[in-house]
């Protein structure tokens, strides 16, 4: 493993190292490493919830290609989005940045306001953080917390055998939105699609009202690499038809343009921050009804989950390999 | 101010802005921007405390001056003297790097093991953190929380007109080590003082303790910029006495050889991380001897807070004007 480089070693490896090394440390009542968020508690019945992420340039934007205010946006969005997985509440934020001394003050100060319109639309106060010089590239990190009732927390470890897999939107489009861009074939819906992903951060609160929603997380990965976490935490088998995953009307516009299978973005494809959770099958009907009255707007039901202990991926009732999309980024919790 | 960039802005122009800006966010009971932490509530009783700290290669560190242990303790040590600034105990924290991906996976495998090294001595748990690739320069932010009792949070607002100004021990060590670095004449010494500073948690807790301790923070910047900050938020003025700011004997023979103002480092060097304190007149001997007993060493007392509302340095009984250190990196909390 020591001669690995981080790619190698990857972020399965990687994560569980560090979980096991740590495990005797974590304080009474937290949970730690191998979620969306960590939860910090506050009572009987509240937690905290805290996640954070590091955004770089030229690994996780380009600095040309990204305007100021998508960047913003998409820092705190993914954050958010952790937040959402939970079935939390956001209230509060730190928000770090190095940034190259030859940019003006005045891109800092205009980051400062696209970052007060987020945080005054999600309603989150910011409590602090740091900045400082870099020498080359920008770097950003910023943590979200959430607060929430004990009882309604979801895990990704909660998965239950018989639930339907779920996620609340279309899948894909973030991931061929960075396609066309690398590729110079640019589509400005799938472009602000990568650039600007919605945290669903009511849908969370809505689903997180329901017990038989049994396990939760946001899908920043893409499906492939996600449900594996489900599949281990939760020591479960799933089955995933991916002709049930919804895509957009621009994705199938965009793959049928460029000759390229859809389900390469819609099932392999990372970073479209919709939910991804399980819920059991004889609530399923009653809670996509009342979703669907809120949300103007279904659960889509694309899988199940089994007893045999597999990840599975069928296409026109064939089972097909998915490769997963391939990046050196981890999150810990 | 929008054309200026962002050395010219400077530290204090971008804190008072961003605090002022979302004011309005902040959640009942959460104290926010300006200040070693932030404070996140928990009940009548207690609170966590927050802090955040990035660090980049090349800005605060040098990869091949700093050895790999200093460089994990470092970005773990100067969010514990945050904790310890606000007198509070530590109990988890997060911790982000992004690395390039030429470094051998045994670089972050080893850096986890001194993290965890000083994860155990401090008994704090690991609860998540981000993990990713950077294009050239490794960036590590850490964040630190802890808890205390809400009677007990020292802030820097609290300062009061007749308090003694203290610090917890030597000033000037980490700057002159910084200086040895960059003039190609080591001192071994000065330069650990530099790379492994001792976050001073146990004293925080010590003083805690006291009602009349009324201000408090660590020496991150240097006294003369960190003393503004308190002279700032607590609305008084300050007197310090440069001849009486502790120094070790390393620095002393340092200044001797190389023909040095001692005050250069003890009085505008950073990163030094002792406490930095303000304490009742009337009880400064009670606690100085009691401390004393417990650390088998005293406090150093090196002025006074006036009402006059100005900072103002004495040396052999004569005021002197103190460039501040200069550096871009400020903490908004």
């Amino acid at each position: 493993m020591k001669n690995k480089t981080l790619n190698e070693l990857g972020e399965f490896g990687l994560i569980s190292n560090i979980k096991e090394r740590f495990a005797e440390l974590l304080p009474n009542n937290f949970f730690g490493i191998g979620d969306d968020c960590a939860v910090i508690p506050i009572d009987d019945k509240y937690s905290y919830i805290i996640t954070t992420d590091m955004l770089i340039e030229d690994v996780h934007f380009l600095r040309k290609e990204i305007p100021l205010n998508d960047l913003v946006w998409k820092s705190m969005a993914v954050n958010l989005s952790d937040i959402a997985a939970m079935g939390g509440e956001p209230v509060a934020f730190l928000s770090s940045i190095a940034i190259p001394n030859n940019i003006p003050a005045s891109y800092l100060i205009q980051a400062n306001e696209y970052l007060f319109d987020i945080a005054k639309q999600f309603k989150i106060g910011n409590i602090g953080g740091d900045t400082t010089s870099s020498k080359k590239h920008i770097a950003i990190s910023i943590s979200v917390i959430g607060k929430m009732e004990n009882s309604k927390i979801k895990y990704r470890h909660n998965a239950k055998i018989g639930d339907i897999v779920c996620v609340t939107g279309n899948l894909g489009d973030s991931a061929a939105g960075l396609d066309s861009i690398l590729n110079n074939r640019k589509d400005n819906y799938l472009i602000k699609r990568h650039h600007h992903p919605f945290p669903r951060i009511e849908e969370g609160l809505f689903l997180a009202e329901y017990e038989e929603v049994h396990a939760m997380m946001d899908i920043s990965d893409g499906i492939a690499s996600d449900l594996k976490r489900i599949q281990s935490e939760s020591s479960v088998g799933i089955q995933i038809d991916i002709d049930k995953i919804p895509v957009s009307e621009e994705l199938t516009t965009y793959c049928e343009k460029y000759n390229l299978p859809t389900y390469k973005f819609s099932a392999r494809g990372g970073e479209d921050y919709e939910l991804l959770f399980t819920v059991s099958a004889e609530e399923f009907g009653k809670i996509n009804s009342e979703y669907s009255k809120k949300f103007s707007k279904p659960i889509y039901p694309i899988g199940k989950i089994v007893k045999d202990n597999s990840l599975k991926f069928t296409k026109n009732n064939t089972e097909i390999e998915l490769k997963e999309f391939q990046h050196f980024s981890k999150k810990n919790n």
